[in-house]
């Protein structure tokens, strides 16, 4: 029958032979709970784990080996997960949103709310992304930054801009502040709802030293290196290739975890060359120079956090040494989830 | 024991106990062999494919339920490639380094040559890659394209570019270009051994019909849509925000398999527009308009490819009319591996 159906229904039946049929995972609800569904049918067990639950979640068995798991509803948000299949720790399969990283991705969903998120692709005027190659001379290797530019920037404009150093996470690469963080998005919308002045951002690459010969030993040495290359070899890009003031008071840093510890480290050192200092979840670097300054300072830390502690110490020390500071605990883990929140809440006390 | 040692050890116990033992994969050996490795004690079979081996080939279960697979020494190229558990297909999780896409992503492993490949990042002077946002006024979405000027370029300069539109293909994104297709380091490198004259490389989104809602019946409908999202919507963004010539001699249109087809529809009807029209391993339109003109046709596909017969017909007609146009059988098959090749091999003949 097939041969008289023709070549065109031979080839979809040894297709549908060959694969089984479409999983749909994740599957957003309307009332926000999420299923997530995987066909494995020779596990013994499968897990599901990421940033809606605090810990790995057992799977139910289903029909035709397809192991699922609906959640309760979510709040509106963009969640990491993965599974796990008896020892594999697998993205979701069915799922081309991903997470890319330096050692490891993982699989992403997104719960809307009754309105359009801080995050999302809004209809407003949209600024640039652009990502520079570029030889470091401090590091000596070729590496890449991302710079966003404000809707209506023009390199042959007269307007000048300030300028934020954005640094993200050891799990991360120079796009993740953009591709994960959606850092151009929540610009875009904070503008045009007139909460954020008009800013540059740039996004570089914080790993100096290869993520593969990194030890507790050496995690110095990274700090030093990636503030040299800011200093010596991003800087100066950016300020001859973009309309930027190069003032302290226009000049801000942040980052997130080991970025978080990269701004702390190269903002405290330098408080002639950046007027504004904040770090997001900061794996806080020993010997920070913690000196009296007009700098302004924004320390948040979720209170599920492992790097709470290091933080409380950080805000026990700028509070001995009398400096003026914010510090806040929140609510959340060491999670994206609460660094796309940390940006947009920065975002518009900057160059004030 | 663990006790007495203290918590540090206490916890590399306990993260020994629950995370197995780091797999290496893939690893590439300095004969050019590559070994890939999984771990999944429960799996019945495992295979592996990609654009390495024509079909997939079963891995060998060893030791603590690794599976694992050497190929022969392979050409010095980039290869995609997936695992096959059982029923589920899923990336290599041992290996961070990604295809992204618009459906599914895969895994990649790099095969170093002896000398540098044009697909890598040399020390030679780099371009820059800028990611728009935008309102699509034909298709009534925010959508994104990509543009690469080449190293230089100065919006505040006087030298004017030639622009290559360059479409990516049906399971693409409008990074696949760059990400996957390495389209700037390929054009700094031909730029830097002066075998490519400096243009600007507009990369656009090609799925103007969502891929959810495809058929075989409405592909004339996303064809329709993309072209007046290039030529409404993208064509004006891009002359209006960057330093490029605006007649048909300094613009060229090329595309892989859907973006093959759309490229010669879109070049073919608008000789007017278009000067240089190519199309790598096209999925070639129905009713294209095969008339004489003065355009540079660049028609190339893989032997291997299963779209093979469609271009040799598109030969024949073209043959048949009489007009100007080169037509090429390469080996390969539908694979980024081929279409890397094919944009090297294009870019040196565009406007000269």
């Amino acid at each position: 029958m097939i041969r008289r159906l023709g070549p065109v229904v031979a080839l979809i039946a040894s297709t549908l032979a060959a694969q089984p049929q479409r999983i749909v995972s994740p599957e957003v609800h309307g009332d926000r709970r999420v299923t997530l569904r995987l066909r494995a049918p020779n596990a013994k067990e499968v897990l599901a784990s990421g940033e809606f639950v605090p810990k790995p979640v057992p799977m139910t068995r289903g029909a035709e080996g397809i192991w699922s798991l609906t959640t309760e509803p979510l709040s509106p948000d963009i969640y990491g997960y993965t599974f796990r299949v008896d020892d594999l720790v697998i993205n979701d399969p069915s799922n081309a949103s991903i997470k890319a990283g330096i050692n490891a991705t993982q699989s992403l969903f997104t719960v809307p709310g009754d309105t359009a998120a801080l995050y999302d692709e809004q209809d407003v005027p949209h600024g640039v992304l652009h990502r520079h190659h570029y030889r470091s001379k401090a590091i000596g290797d070729t590496r890449a930054f991302v710079v966003y530019t404000p809707p209506g920037y023009s390199a042959d404009g007269k307007a000048k801009y300030p300028v934020l150093y954005l640094l993200h996470g050891s799990g991360d690469l120079p796009t993740s502040w953009s591709d994960t963080g959606k850092a151009h998005f929540i610009l875009d919308n904070l503008i045009a709802q007139g909460k954020a002045k008009p800013m540059i951002v740039v996004m570089p690459f914080g790993h100096a030293v290869r993520s593969t010969e990194r030890t507790p030993a050496n995690r110095g040495r990274n700090l030093e290196l990636f503030a040299k290359d800011l200093l010596g070899d991003v800087m100066p890009s950016v300020e001859a290739a973009y309309r930027v003031h190069t003032d302290r008071k226009n000049r801000a840093i942040a980052g997130l975890s080991m970025g978080g510890g990269q701004s702390l480290s190269a903002g405290f050192s330098h408080p002639e060359k950046f007027a504004w200092v904040a770090g997001f979840s900061s794996s806080v670097p020993d010997n920070l120079p913690i000196k009296a300054t007009d700098q302004f300072r924004w320390i948040a830390i979720g209170r599920d956090d492992f790097l709470i502690e290091n933080n409380r110490k950080l805000d026990a020390a700028l509070k001995a040494a009398g400096v003026k500071y914010s510090y806040q605990e929140t609510e959340g883990a060491h999670s994206w989830r609460v660094w796309r929140r940390y940006l947009a809440d920065l975002v518009p006390l900057l160059f004030r």
